[in-house]
């Protein structure tokens, strides 16, 4: 398509393979992606590890580490380390939910795009197969865009953000069969609640079951590192 | 008026002469008040010294301080120390602006309410004598109150949260006029950009400047330290 015609984006990376996907979409749009991943307490570092890589890989400009230390709210299985992460499947929003967490990743994505002059942040939220986390459904996008709108310099100047959200209606089979098609190697991508120190999943936390259950739809192999 | 019947709130403190007097006034109004702070890489740390004593002399049940390491975005004066902080007054959103910090201080209060269960967020924003900043107006707020009521887990089972913003039409001298008639101490408090190490304030910068028209407007002996 390459209608963005190297305009720049923030690109939040994960280090998961949602967002490995974007970054490929974005690419493949034009855009020139600015990566932005945040150290914010979270169990283990193989995520960030594979963030860096996955950035390197799909020719990010820029990949940037935000240090920001959710352990103070805690609040969650990720950001407590007292709190275990669930080894079966729950009802409702589970532990592993971290309280704001896509508002504040999004608030730093927005502050970095402004100093870049950038107007368009993507991100892997899915609201489909997914943790059902409050800030991964299309009414938190929408409602961040408003925000976005008009919390900065360049909102205040007339220019619009945009939001770009292209899993948001995707199944996990569709985004790993897109991603796979856009050249997504997905084995340098970590999903797993509580990976080990080499980014190797345990094959048991939700986040774990909703991949491997990707992959099998998807009729592709499961192209993950298990411990 | 202590209509808030101990009710839990989060109040933004950010060591400056706004905050506190929100903090005093939320106490007033009965609210039980946990403070959060932030170190964003600001130029120094008298200002979270100075919310310290501020929470501790106005009654707060608790001050957290959560750091964010906003100088790996940069963008400002106050958070990239290549960028001098202006000695005269100048047009426009001035070089002190913080890309989007407002958004990052919010989302980060919001996931504290949500650990602690609190639904009221108390932020000191004025939209009155301030430096021009695109996140501390009213269509600001009114954004970001929008998006807390989708973006937690209370917000999903129905709870509304209220982003409380007593100073936003008040004068500078309007706000000391209440705080000195609430007891606030003002002479806690540190507004400078650039305050030393002890908290004395250079007297010159764009917050100084709005900080002494402030008391003299109100007929009120200027309490603050300079170097």
């Amino acid at each position: 398509m390459n209608d963005a015609g190297g305009r720049k984006a923030i690109v939040l990376l994960s280090g998961g393979l949602d967002s490995a996907t974007v970054l490929a979409m974005a690419r493949r749009d034009g855009f020139q992606c600015h990566c932005l991943s945040v150290r914010y307490g979270q169990r283990h570092s193989a995520e960030l590890d594979a963030a860096a890589r996955v950035a390197a890989r799909l020719g990010a400009v820029e990949h940037r580490i935000v240090d920001v230390d959710l352990t103070a709210i805690g609040g969650s299985a990720l950001t407590d380390s007292d709190i275990p992460v669930p080894e079966q499947p729950t009802t409702g929003i589970p532990v592993t939910y971290v309280p704001a967490r896509n508002t504040v990743f999004l608030s730093l994505a927005l502050g970095y795009a402004e100093v870049i002059g950038a107007t368009d942040l993507f991100m892997g939220v899915n609201a489909v197969d997914y943790s059902g986390y409050p800030d991964c459904r299309p009414a938190f996008v929408h409602a961040f865009s408003e925000l976005a709108s008009v919390a900065t310099r360049a909102g205040v100047e007339g220019a619009e953000s945009i939001i770009h959200t292209p899993l948001i209606d995707l199944t996990k089979a569709d985004i790993i069969t897109a991603g796979t098609e856009l050249g997504v190697d997905y084995t340098l991508t970590v999903s797993c609640y509580q990976a080990d120190a080499e980014g190797r999943a345990c094959g048991v936390c939700d986040s774990c079951r909703i991949r491997q259950a990707g992959f099998a739809t998807a009729g592709l192999p499961d192209a993950t590192r298990y411990v």
